[in-house]
């Protein structure tokens, strides 16, 4: 037996005026998505308690099995690892932007106008450069995409106890970073990170490629940003807690970050992108080739995310039936008699707020033994009749792995 | 947004066989209330966790988000601030009564014949010039309503770990208040606390008011009992938790109390009496209108549970219906566009049993964005089929917290 888990990024939604307040989720044609709930077991799911949002890296430990509460240590470790830096224990890692600061250190673009890989790179080449502020702390510093860049700070005495430099909108000044506690830990990495920014604006504001941006009237890339500091939680691997071997399908590397932390393998997919446009198929078939060797297979798509932070209800709308094709696509060719399929979102995003909210998200599970319901729509207010009832995030891998036989029994 | 919590205490209850197997909520004509549930999303709650009976006490802290099983320390601190007595950390304090007894101190009457305020007040000045029975330990005194009295101990070395000195029914006599553990606390509070009792009823038995009530017939008011040994709990108000204004609507003191711990405004409003002839309508006014200044109110009505501990359901059926009208009010003068209405009971009080039962208490939200399921009536067993599900007390606060955009996100 084998399990395929579809998490759709915040692709759970408050109901919608506009929609005859209807959700996204209950106004999209989607039967693949509604034949799993019809053929299947139905709930609702808080991802950590009733009523908190959850962010996408504490809801994906939670549904990976992982009490975030416990667990969870931060962004920057999680993200870091997800583009594949080596970090290692006890290392303090951010999560970075290339920003546009004018003379005074005022931000005027925080993503430095979403620069391209490419001037980003050759500007990346000469940070790395910088000698390190303290001669006991080494430093990472790597750009990802566009804007984005992980810092990873390496040494003794270090802390996730400081305060971020992006002052999170334009026309701020860039912020000193602060210790966040007594510690002389926080005092020192604060230190630390505010004389390695001062260096790294040092090296920027002159640099070539910056120079060149000003000439063909592009911002220049002149500051780096900080925040997240956090580490990697100390949490025993799947296969360790289950024994069984598990992959995950994504794109977003805060996502891969936790399911390397998991010990789960992380699948590369020509054409995902982790956007709207995303090659949903070819997710979809590397997910389920995925499944001939692996156990349990997580398969994430952000696309619903980015629509909701927009507000674009239409846009969520079409790629809501954008994942019904893929979910087509997997019913067709997975082996439906020793497969459990669960779909479900990691957190509500309202496309009214376009923030994350606390309302729970639905979930639906079908494969062979499942004491199926009769719900027959797969929706928030369809499912939350379902025989799983209300759910906690933490709760889901256990139920998964009882299915598949693949749950220690605790007692005689 | 706002939120307004309305919470009817012990309205919940039982099937009841002389109204055909149906609760008192399912036998009341309630148009206003059925409206909340139907326009809104319902579920079950269970104050502090399924069969377990809750005091009003442990279920308000539980409604506010409080867990009562880490914060709950004894119903006497939070009934005597409820009553405005300034009391302090570390303060030992109970709930009294004034009582009457025979010579062999054999309770006559727990409650001496519900005594005036009047004639409680004069027995309380001359008890307040009684010498404390240690130089460390400070008392303060003070009745409330009619028998009602608070006793607040002060000074090092004090414990919660006594007993009672209240045997609970007539015919019985004075306890002698034993320590509880082997502290030497426990141990020098039980003996301040009998030694305070002895001289409390040496001043009492030859006081002139108390010849005076035994020359009209009336049972005279020559003991003090006291019970329910608590501290003020050490909880972070809702301020500092949800950065709100809030403030509450309520005449009962120990919700008084509660709401006091947990930083709210409370409010006076005339003609609420606590009792079943209250002023229904004044508590809505004065609801509504604190709802300007904050951003959510508790609105308490003690009178349901008042009904069904004297075991009286068709009074019960009638306050339902007062309720109704005073939410009847509520709906006409909110602005329901940007409010957040819930309405539930504290605990389950069952007019069979006439005690506080573990059962769950109904629950209906409603305001712009939740997501409204098919319940169209509001009792225990409808809104057990509702979209909510079965969520504990501590749920409630983090979920309407959510709904007017309070809450904090967890993660990135």
């Amino acid at each position: 037996m084998k399990a395929l888990l579809i998490v759709a990024d915040g692709m759970a939604d408050r109901p919608i005026k506009e929609l005859g307040w209807k959700t996204p989720l209950e106004a999209a044609r989607k039967p693949s998505i509604d034949y799993m709930a019809d053929a299947g077991i139905c709930g609702i799911l808080d991802p950590i308690s009733p009523g908190v949002p959850a962010g996408s890296d504490t809801a994906t430990l939670s549904l990976l099995g992982y009490d975030p509460l416990k667990y969870y240590s931060g962004r920057g470790a999680l993200e870091a690892l997800g583009w594949g830096l080596k970090v290692e224990k006890g290392d303090v890692c951010f999560r970075c932007n290339f920003a546009t600061v004018d003379e005074s250190l005022t931000v005027i673009d925080r993503r430095a106008g979403r620069i391209s890989n490419d001037d980003a790179s050759k500007l990346t080449e000469d940070l790395k450069k910088v000698k390190s502020p303290h001669r006991s702390t080494k430093f990472l510093f790597q750009n990802t995409l566009q804007h984005r860049a992980a810092l990873v700070l390496r040494g003794p005495n270090l802390s996730t106890a400081v305060s971020s430099s992006d002052p999170g909108k334009v026309g701020e000044k860039v912020s000193e970073i602060k210790p966040l506690n007594g510690s002389p830990e926080a005092s020192f990495t604060a230190k630390i990170l505010n004389d390695l920014m001062q260096k790294f604006h040092k090296v920027l504001k002159s640099h070539k490629v910056n120079m060149e941006r000003v000439k063909h009237g592009l911002p220049p890339a002149n500051m780096i940003l900080c925040r997240g500091a956090g580490r990697i939680p100390e949490i025993k691997p799947l296969h360790e807690i289950y024994r069984i071997k598990a992959a995950c399908v994504a794109v977003t590397s805060l996502i891969r970050g936790v399911c390397k932390v998991a010990g789960m393998q992380l699948l590369n997919v020509e054409g995902a992108t982790g956007t709207p446009q995303t090659d949903y198929l070819a997710k979809a078939k590397t997910a389920v080739q995925a499944l001939n060797e692996n156990d349990f297979v997580l398969l994430h798509v952000k696309a619903t995310d980015v629509a909701s932070h927009d507000g674009d209800f239409q846009q969520k709308i079409e790629i809501i039936e954008k994942i019904d094709s893929m979910v087509s696509f997997i019913l067709d060719h997975v082996n439906i008699d020793e497969t459990y399929l669960a779909l479900t979102a990691d957190h509500t995003t309202s496309c009214a707020t376009r923030n994350h909210e606390g309302d729970p998200v639905p979930l639906a599970i079908m494969g062979p033994y499942v004491r199926r319901d009769d719900v027959k729509e797969y929706g928030e207010r369809s499912c939350a009749k379902g025989g799983l009832g209300r759910i906690r995030g933490i709760n889901l891998m256990p139920i998964l792995m009882n299915l598949i036989g693949k749950a220690e029994k605790f007692g005689a």
